[in-house]
């Protein structure tokens, strides 16, 4: 491998931490926006989309003329590819703090509909699970990858404890809430998309690590209870 | 160019169309399974999903091994750099008819809350969409794509009429139908998100055709007014 070569691969790993920590500062600030109401961060949020859609580009581009000129081997064909669809990743999470940002903006003027107490729990925790699946690429740890996959059952839970509590205890017993209900439902599942990223790239560098395909074959981690309900990733049965 | 590569793009081109049809009949099938309340239908759909899922990441991975392999020139490596995200957006939009085919579950058991009068005509523009946008990338067509993205802001405009529709004339009337409204609102969002990506594919044509970015930067189509209010996209300012 020619020393050009590597230097090229640090160069990517850099930016591909750059673009994780625009995507990451993205959600920070949404929820921020969220919380504080506030809709010029909000806005600001919404703006600075253009910058991380300009990165995946540049970083996406790269990629294939890397492959093109370097013909690398396979363990360097897989980093990149896995690189690409890291990238992927990240720019979809920052869209949909984008979607989170455009709630805001929809809520603003009138007041809150009810303290938010389980919203900044899954914001937490799509917060956490996005970092963690960042940290075990950048250290190479399937463990780590894992226990993102492992997170995502509770990000399900919570996403469908907000929605019920806001349908159930909210809109239906007085539906003229709905304008000011409807948004914190829509970034209860903004933020459980996050989630559902997160665990993509924690499957990518399970991928990366492991030499093994569990994207989209999440029962191929046996010890993972959660997904055995999902046969039909096994056995795809055909339309009737 | 060595007859083996030509061969292998033209299997590219073959298997890409093989996904848009599984895509399309995600589509086709979803509407269907909400306009006939049919819960069977719905389930086939999100069964059949593991299928194109396994397409995807086969697809992904040959582009990758054919670029490392072939070494190919600027104009062979611009076409499977757009077979690879046209791949991925072909995935989404069948990830999206999953999501509809999970809100046809959702709603499954009690009537309808109303006709359907705009979703059927948001899920014919989504069909239509996404259709031409592959014929553009068949054909080589860039005008034809830019009809495409032209026909993204009814997409916007017939999804917030039928979201304030659910929520003005049903929901702030009677909040007790929110469970049977909420999943119709959600129907209307992920058929506009397919129509995102229809024009995410468009914008890849163009760029395919005409070697210009137009993704993430839509104001570069300089005919589409519909665009010129996205001053963001130009000039993105930094937080303050």
């Amino acid at each position: 491998m020619s020393k050009h070569f590597e230097e090229e691969l640090q160069d990517l790993h850099s930016d591909l931490l750059k673009m994780d920590a625009f995507a990451e500062e993205a959600i920070a600030r949404s929820v921020e926006a969220l919380r504080e109401q506030d809709a010029r961060l909000a806005q600001a949020v919404i703006e600075h989309d253009a910058r991380i859609d300009a990165l995946e580009l540049v970083l996406d581009e790269r990629c294939l003329d890397l492959i093109a000129r370097h013909q690398p081997m396979a363990k360097d064909l897989r980093f990149i590819a896995t690189a690409m669809r890291l990238n992927s990743e990240l720019e979809r999470i920052a869209d949909l703090a984008v979607d989170i940002a455009q709630r805001v903006l929809e809520l603003s003027g009138s007041p809150l509909l009810k303290p938010l107490v389980d919203i900044p729990k899954l914001a937490v925790l799509a917060q956490t699970m996005v970092k963690t699946s960042i940290d075990s690429f950048i250290v190479k740890d399937s463990e780590l990858a894992k226990k993102v996959i492992l997170m995502d059952s509770e990000a399900d839970r919570l996403k469908r404890l907000i929605q019920n509590e806001l349908i159930q205890e909210y809109i239906v017993k007085d539906g003229s809430v709905a304008p000011r209900a409807v948004p914190l439902l829509l970034v209860a599942r903004h933020l459980e998309r996050i989630c559902d990223h997160a665990t993509n790239i924690a499957e990518d560098v399970i991928y990366l690590v492991k030499g093994e395909v569990v994207k989209h074959h999440p029962e191929r981690i046996s010890d993972v209870k959660t997904y055995a309900d999902q046969p039909s990733a096994v056995n795809p049965p055909e339309y009737a």
